[in-house]
């Protein structure tokens, strides 16, 4: 049996290819909309892609499945659940399957077990070697069901559906996981980073019968017991997932062989534009930005978290332009947008900042803070409003006394909170999202915004005070 | 816990990095010698080396761990089993270990149990993550000691040994796997293509639960049926098998950062060395040999398989020189070699074989045939004595009539059982080991010999006759 | 003043890239089809391509010109002599130039001058750098005019056409180069290897008074005498020339951002096609090719001279079935073909020659000879025919004995006094275009064939006789 | 005949290869420190280095001479004018050469022309052909005595040596140069961008017939008139170069395979070096370093340029640390540094400057202003000094009302003329050079230092007024 495992950092996914290497066939599980690596492994393994599976509608991802098969000159076929009823069954989906329905591929099995309480339709794919057995499954592709010790979370539909959801996955985990055998392999949708979950392993596979003592989830107890501890302390779902599930349910459109946003837009170009309608990302460092940016640009630094930052602070409806550090990072960068579904990328500032800088166009800058001037600015009586934009947790592991608590994340609901007749310091852990919120703020209109490099992480080390 | 399993095809090797993401400690088990690869994950993922582990004295490659250890500045240790005794500990350990012995990296602990019968030392390393669980082993590093559908082989050592080593297997088998649990992942030393078992299964990893139930080598019996049963069918170990566990027993030198055979040696040169005591290895591909070849030469083909060949039927007391199809593959060419501690590269030949040609020396040739003349010359009364080189259970799934069956790693001891009075064809899967066999029969003196192109799959998908 | 010179070897084509570093406009000037190269020192430089110049219509390579046009999103014009008529005009020409013409790019200025003789419309283009002298050119592009150490061929259009030809060429020679300053440096449209002339020196650059006074083909003589000549020992034309004419006066087909080749054609479809209108072009080694084949396939071992042999031996009306040593190779392989108009690749056989290998269809050998073997079968009395295909000056510069002698590139036209009831032995000067000459025989149905490894270099160096 | 310019940017230095592409010989002249691409180029080419060739002792980079020698196996051999005496000949010459000396390799012929003036001890290298013409040099190596539009300048070896270098240099031009033929190629030592003439061309060769008539410094004048105009205007000479003299006199050391520098530094290693011996040198882009810094680093942006800038400003005795934006940066900077001599790297912040961040270590600020913000300052009475650190030529160009001018490479010893009591704003062309200039300041103490972002481009731009 051929077995890849495939991840995806930033959003940390894990794609699988499952194949029988005798008779070539090959499956592809969960597919990100960047197909080329597994068109690539397949052609290195001489293998044919026959089937695409989903385990489920994803939230927190485009499903390249239908990229999949544009690419694989259509021999492979789209295979999705359709148990979450017609408003969860992608239109791209050449079969719909229930629960039971099977893969075969040679002496590969894979078998779809309904596993809803993350989704409606989520399946777990079974998958059985008939070389080694014919009635016990290997391992087990559980999707964004069962993770390495967590599940998945049942609370990304909404507050109603969520009450359905929880009660589902109740089921899912102590009805139809007890008969599974416990030396069964776990491979799962997500990895650690991944906001599908609550606290997600950083290892890739583990096994249901490790899990079944030592992932807290899978602890028994009575449903409301059960479901009130598995929400309690739940982060913050980015608002970008419900549109993801959208744009899945609808079926995204195919990119094909050439990304988005190659074209190189003029300085005055991207000038004239700014009044506009579309809005300019900059992806340089967050000193960089800082010291000189384009007025009203937002600052999300290239780096595998950037996707998940573009969904939760970009606009779906406008069109980006790039300031990129470097050309060559287009490619990983309009790569990271199209996984979640920011495909109206319009091109990148040609020359890079220093071609607006040199024009003589208007520059904004951000005010950077060391923690120590921070720290002299809140003795001195310059009393800024501290606005702390970690989550929940690293918030309640300690924070500036008089700070104000805003997940980065929310911003784009919550930022009135924020008073706009004193200056702002942001506070991260390290500067980073810092560095996207106080763009952000910016951006709304505030003016007089810091950013504190180092963040919390250097508060603490160099032993300032927390609460 | 960072843990990451790395492959090298050919000898089927897996190799494994385990550490804690915190402390930034990283052990690697059982490194091969080209130890870049280590290194570039480690870097990449900002660990640092610390503990170098191996499960046994290998019998099939030459361990890279003082390799590794030289490399690493030196900031790594060597940790190696004492438990064969003085003549199974090698030389580079920095810690000799006993069963039971632990090593330690912030909240990951790996844990040495002696499974011997593989080899008397061996080790397997329990891993266990405290994140999860404090007692209870997550995975195990099992070596060849249990692989993915097969145990490790007890008779790399000899017949005397065997007897003992069997034993012990038996033991740890039905002794110590009992009380770990079903749950426990299992990732063995080696994957399908090894031949430190019979019949290893291509997945890199599987549950002891699974194996115990589907591994035909860890149902139970009764131990001189279990052990006849296990030796049924047992491929041929290499020779140079026993060459490797002396070197890794004596202790491999270290190669640094420059590999050998760098040095382009001209035409005029090797044609001097020929006659003396210099072997020239033609990695060409086996069409191209045939066509046109220096006198004397061995070919083995360039491809995963070379390292074992290579230990097969080079001897292990010559220098080498290397005739290449291009340049560019002197580095994979050189890293299989040292991979099984053929080190003595002199250089390459200068120029390729065209420099050979061009300069009016003699050539050889071998001839080719298809299976169709094959069928022709046996049919029209030319007999030729049919040499099939494949192994037991190929010759056994059906040959061509009045063939002669040796093992091709076994010529070298048996070639004398073939006539050599008559032409004599080769013939294997494809054409593969044909080429390496007919150059080995050249060498020795045969003149007519020719190597069926296309070999017994060619044979069979012509619809030709077999018995 | 931007300047750039870039090299395609096998054809020994140069062309070149002219601009303004202020501006960023930049000019191509004689381009090959395969653009990317330019695009990319147009990225990295920061230049547009704003002009696609031509010196004339190309017999040897297709322009590149409307590909690049395509390619540059058609910002860039194409500019082509008109002096020839209307046949000579390309279609793709937006604008059509007379003697004189200027192309002018900020301070750097392009002028068009007249330079019949290689060809009726040939233009020179004389380079002007206004920051240095605005009366005075710099450079001079001289096509296939001038070259290092020779003069462009005019017997490339037919008998008639050359007797115009060499005559405006002694006229571009001796009237239109001597007003011309001493110290202008000539960059030529080809270098060493290339057929558009007799003998071309190695350097890429020189300048016209050097040339005048040690290029044998600019020493002044009388008319007839000059042009006898020029055209003494002048190699044979390419019949392939005429066609590349035809295809460039025509205008050629855009290819665009996708190669065509990239099918991977199972061995069970290539056997079905190859009795019908397809041919298989085999690029592995001589020595490969000689061991096993396809009946019926061509080989032109990958190399430099690839296209040129292409254009020789290959009908140009067939579709291209390719065989690969590596699948790698394809970019290469198809890269050259299209340089000289064969764009019908329909793609490669899948798994390579392995895969028909094993599938048991029938195979092809050339039987490969040492030197002393040739010389064993000339004494011994078998005597076969001796077909020598090298060019006319390696011929005279001494053969073997008895041997006869076409030139390789004319074997379509007069193969036919090879006689067909003998064995044919081919040489040439190492074996590489033997291998060619022998494959295209045994296409043609000879059935004994051999070739001479390391040909004329091999007889030579072994000490064997020559007349 | 082999010829091979290779060109490195930022010192905008031409080396060259010449060689005879029968015998295989090849000759590198003035080959840089970082000598890889020297020798990938005769491995490509199958030619052997036998001869190193100087046209003289550099002052503006070390030479790679001796390097290129141990890299070459020894093989080749260093030669060197003895022509300047003893103190001017390099230690490492194996051969002495004095005017007229020849170097042969088959039919290639390198004669050494005592050209003196830019050095006592210059070398023209003119080059035969003699498949040409065996009297007559096809082309000229100049060295830094003739460039493409402009001399070598006679004034880097202190004002004595420079009236005897301007004399030497008369006579060169108007008694060497006058019997070579118009129609030889020049090949100088470099191009545009150098400091070692006034004005340097962007194009890579010339001929002498070109130069003569307009190359102004070519131009016939009574010697004390051609003097005059010759040191008119000539831009500063880096202090370094001088050390760099010396560097190449006595003769640099090897550095073999390994580049310096591979150390990754901890964050609290280097701030505990900071205050000591140590100079942090941070590469990142002139936006990252103005918004946090570390105390007292000095920012000299990677590009072309940072060689030039670091043997400006950079102390010769103090170990350096860097900074950089990427850790694959490390080779390009190191190789920068390599070749202006400072070899004494000890490694990279670990980490980035995000560890230092983290840290919670101090961190420090330039200030960057838009010219919008500037023109704001001077309006509004806020009256900073205004510090111009561009070229005399761009100064005289254009400046803002009421700036000082110092030239950024003089800043060391002219940085005493800044009053330290007010706001200092530093201006330059872009903004690149400022944050040199800056950091510099901030150095020496100076604590209100601003860079304007865009610099005189943007100001320009901007409409906004200069004198």
């Amino acid at each position: 049996m051929f077995f890849r495992q495939r991840f995806v950092p930033g959003l940390a996914i894990y794609s699988y290819m499952v194949g029988d290497e005798r008779t070539k066939e090959c499956a592809v599980i969960d597919p990100t909309r960047d197909v080329d690596e597994y068109l690539a492994i397949a052609k290195a393994e001489g293998l044919r892609i026959t089937h695409i599976l989903e385990t489920h509608v994803h939230a927190d991802y485009v499903s390249g499945s239908a990229e999949l098969k544009a690419r694989s000159s259509g021999t492979a076929q789209v295979h999705c659940s359709g148990l979450g009823g017609k408003e969860w069954t992608p239109p791209y989906a050449d079969h719909v399957l229930k629960n039971g329905d099977e893969i075969v591929m040679g002496s590969v099995r894979l078998k779809a077990l309904h596993t809803p309480g993350h989704t409606y339709e989520h399946l777990t794919w079974l998958v059985f070697d008939h070389t080694r057995s014919k009635d016990t499954p290997w391992l087990a592709l559980t999707g964004d069901f069962l993770f390495v010790g967590d599940v998945g979370r049942p609370d990304l539909l909404g507050e109603e559906a969520r009450k359905k959801l929880a009660h589902q996955l109740y089921e899912s985990v102590f009805k139809i996981l007890p008969p599974l055998p416990d030396y069964m392999e776990i491979y799962p949708g997500h990895g650690a980073g991944s906001l599908c979950g609550k606290a997600l392993g950083s290892r890739s596979a583990t096994t249901l019968g490790y899990e079944r003592r030592f992932n807290p989830s899978l602890k028994p107890a009575d449903e409301p017991t059960w479901i009130t501890r598995l929400l309690e302390g739940m982060p913050i779902a980015p608002p970008y997932f419900r549109r993801m599930k959208q744009v899945n349910a609808a079926g995204p459109k195919i990119i094909g062989l050439e990304l988005p946003g190659h074209r190189r837009i003029p300085a005055k170009e991207v000038r004239d534009r700014v009044c506009e309608k579309c809005l300019i990302l900059d992806v340089r460092p967050k000193e960089a930005f800082a010291a000189a940016h384009i007025p009203g640009s937002i600052n999300i630094p290239l780096g595998h978290n950037l996707p998940t930052w573009a969904g939760w602070v970009l606009p779906y409806d406008t069109p980006i332009n790039l300031v990129l550090d470097n050309p060559n990072d287009l490619t990983t960068v309009v790569t990271h947008l199209i996984r979640v579904g920011l495909d109206d990328v319009q091109g990148y500032l040609d020359g890079g900042i220093e071609a607006w800088e040199t024009a003589g166009y208007p520059l904004e800058r951000i005010t950077t803070l060391s923690v120590h001037d921070l720290a002299r600015q809140l003795k001195n009586g310059t009393r800024p409003t501290v606005l702390d934009v970690r989550t929940e947790a690293e918030w309640n592991s300690g924070h500036i006394e008089g700070a104000i608590h805003i997940h980065g994340g929310q911003l784009e609901e919550r930022f009135a909170e924020v008073p706009r007749d004193k200056p702002v310091v942001v506070v991260c852990g390290s500067g980073y999202r810092g560095s996207i919120a106080a763009s952000f703020l910016k951006r709304e209109g505030y003016t007089d915004v810091s950013n504190v490099i180092g963040g919390m992480a250097a508060w603490k080390a160099a032993g300032l005070p927390t609460v």
